[in-house]
């Protein structure tokens, strides 16, 4: 969030600033993930982080269509905890030398990532629907479903395999 | 996560490592709830934050008694994202003057932070039963189902009048 002071007068300026925190958000994710698929060992895991990428690119574009159904400028503003999810991702994944621990630690740091978008889009979906922009909320009801599903996915494929290869 | 290097060599070392971290979170999420409880407007978010608040002291001696269970030391490794999640928090307090919106703005902060916790504690979870330990991770999971069910009573919240107020 941004650094200038009493800023946000109105529910409207609340959702806008948070629709460029998301922003800010999904393209420091996008630079993040490159890195994850190499470092990952897992076929299954590796694979799922590049279907990841994809759908993330997917994402920008869904919030950038959102700034101009709102009609405001798409601009993103500095989001600390996202740089704090991802600094810390890094740091961990910096400590471990084992393969497959890594892979365990890796998925643990991705679902960290989405259940910081999937709180945040689903305050949008929210906050969308209060400001009677139904439009809106239905485009960010589509990433909040597909953050879910990732983190599904993600849970499914540490009990399956990687965690347990671990132990 | 701590800044030393290839520290964490086995998934026991990750599963402690992490405990460390979410140590530390939950130190600074009672650090930083009473300054939610005084700038909330709502009596009920008041005090959902205060039933909060004796909650997390629960939860910090909860994570002492698994320290304990597993033989290692009580000590709290850096947490980049919560350090992160807070910052956010604080900043975009200080950006809203409206009560009603600055309502709806701790609110999201507060679900974000649950969502943190939520995710680190489901992978605790998951990591204490691979590694054979069904009495660590019956008490993690006490907390993971209290933060769960904070997430969900700041949603009815948020849902039922507070965003409803601010709109």
């Amino acid at each position: 969030m941004g650094f200038f002071s009493k800023d946000i007068k109105t529910m409207d300026d609340l959702f806008v600033h948070t629709l460029r925190d998301i922003y800010y958000a999904e393209k420091q994710i996008l630079k993040a993930l490159p890195d994850m698929i190499e470092k990952a060992t897992d076929p299954q895991l590796k694979q799922s982080f590049q279907s990841h990428l994809a759908e993330t690119k997917g994402h920008v574009e869904r919030v950038e269509q959102v700034f101009k159904m709102h009609g405001v400028a798409a601009k993103a503003v500095n989001c600390p905890a996202i740089d704090g999810i991802l600094e810390e991702a890094n740091e961990i994944a910096g400590e471990v030398e084992d393969k497959r621990v890594l892979d365990a630690a890796l998925i643990a740091a991705a679902q960290a990532v989405e259940h910081y978008e999937i709180t945040r889009y689903g305050t949008l979906v929210a906050w969308a629907e209060q400001l009677g922009r139904n439009d809106c909320a239905s485009v960010l009801q589509k990433t909040l479903d597909e953050e879910k599903a990732t983190d599904k996915k993600l849970t499914t494929l540490a009990e399956g395999s990687v965690n347990r290869k671990a132990a």
